[in-house]
């Protein structure tokens, strides 16, 4: 399989990034070539320096890169010579089987939109966060930021995107889908909550096991823990802010460090006919190797034709 | 001033309610009659125990209590012999000038609603939860649940009570306004936070200064932070969690332990005409020592003439 990366991407490119894949092609044995897309003249001599096994990559030369503030679709349109132009352009033409980029979160889903579209029946693509557990598990909090304002059906989706992705990558079986809502008992919620736990309830290809409050989104009572991108974005940056606190106070604590998000390397587009992973801008070498591993699992697992057999099978009911 | 008190009210009533009573008494030098109300069966032998200053108490008796699982509305209508029933009665009448409770949340709502009702200009009353900060203040979030779905001018609404909160009762100047989103920069948002930035921005009566993230919720950077109360509920409840989550990791940090929510008392409902303090279900004696304080405050705050002052100079506006 080849697997696509965008150099330029990030805060720290392509430094982080090349120290990413030398770690990813030290320690994991599998059958992957890397696609390095980035500028030549600055990658060159770093991948020199960290003296990569040249059978296991190839660098294709970007001369343009997106700025991570530019507005996505004006850059992606003015600049078809950046690394993100040119991984989603090497994507669509099956050149790579994946793509990631911890660059312009917003380019990059406007890429993923124009290029590679959405899973016939999937609505809304969407993105999640791994939600680190005590037990050593993760489990899947979605949407989280893309989509702000949701249709109940849109949160059935996602219940759905999310019970394959759990099953499959964090292989977790017959995978417990919970309603974030401000209740346990059903007749709770807001108007969104209120419509889709019907949806959730009658829908007979997923585990729905009823509401989750706040105070259960870290425990283990659900595997996967849907909402609207809103609030879904809102407690992940909450999240965020109690490892960067736990750093500042110097609480030393196993669990408390598996807030580090950025390290889980980045999120899928789940719902897009390709791997498409985007990487935290502030994305270092340990989140670069997650990722291309997070898109070696994806590919191997076969997640992406799971998806389309599921929502194949559901458009027939 | 007469402050009247739900001794039947709460997982661990009237006991936790009697420690309360007397750790104020015991502590807080004020000009303050409490007029406890509950069983006299259950509560004269505590009270004796607890060798109170008689001439700082009344006992009112309640021959019914209302359980923490009963339907509101119901419940109220079928026990007007409740110390929620009599304490609502009891402050419409105005020999009472606050009323608290830990007990049902759902009928300290309906008595609010029914028996004192909303100050004239305030379409939604609310309630919000104070937000530890490292620097030893204390930030204010609402809604935190009892407004699941709202308008862009709820919100607003929001904004002014929580200003004069943060003023007259947390002491803050001039409180800097932040709206609760997923973004820095106007334009970011949901629907509702789209349209609710202007409206802010425009408002002369609240300092706004912009879009929170849920990484600055714990920050100072904003004092007061409004959102709708599905988002504030779940961040409620997760930020509980955290407590219960230092407490089983023995984890000691000073700060980690302010997340203990159920010691600062209960939550105001503002907006409303008299001052009405509800309490956790699992409030225990400093909890409730401090519910009795805050009523204090409101009461010699003036905060509710200020609130009604400020929603009628907005009328004229």
């Amino acid at each position: 399989m080849r697997i696509g990366l965008d150099m330029m991407g990030g805060d720290f490119a392509p430094t982080e990034a090349v120290k990413g894949v030398k770690a990813f092609l030290d320690t994991v044995a599998a059958d992957v070539h890397l696609v390095l897309i980035g500028d030549e003249q600055q990658l060159l001599p770093l991948v020199a320096e960290a003296q990569l096994d040249q059978s296991k990559y190839s660098v294709v030369h970007s001369s343009q890169t997106v700025g991570m503030n530019e507005h996505p679709t004006k850059a992606l349109k003015e600049k078809p010579q950046s690394s993100i132009s040119i991984g989603f352009h090497l994507l669509k033409n099956e050149k790579i089987d994946a793509f990631i980029s911890a660059g312009n979160t917003g380019a990059m889903m406007v890429g993923t939109y124009y290029s590679i579209k959405a899973i016939e029946g999937v609505q809304r693509p969407t993105i999640s966060t791994l939600v680190p557990r005590e037990n050593g598990t993760y489990g899947l909090l979605l949407d989280v930021g893309i989509n702000a304002d949701c249709k109940p059906e849109n949160l059935v989706q996602f219940a759905i995107l999310g019970s394959l992705y759990s099953q499959h990558i964090l292989k977790i079986d017959n995978p417990k889908i919970g309603l974030l809502n401000i209740g346990e008992e059903e007749g709770k919620g807001n108007l969104l909550a209120l419509a889709t736990y019907p949806l959730l309830k009658e829908n007979k290809q997923i585990n729905f096991i009823g509401n989750i409050e706040g105070r259960d989104v870290l425990s283990e009572k659900a595997d996967v823990i849907v909402c609207e991108g809103f609030t879904g974005n809102v407690i992940l940056k909450m999240a965020e802010s109690f490892h960067e606190l736990a750093l500042r106070r110097n609480i030393e604590d196993d669990y408390m460090k598996k807030f580090d998000f950025e390290a889980y390397g980045g999120t899928p587009v789940l719902g897009v006919s390709k791997p498409v992973i985007i990487g935290h801008g502030i994305s270092k070498g340990l989140a670069f190797k997650n990722m291309i591993l997070l898109a070696q699992q994806m590919i191997e697992s076969k997640l992406l034709e799971k998806i389309k057999e599921s929502f194949v099978s559901n458009e027939k009911q």
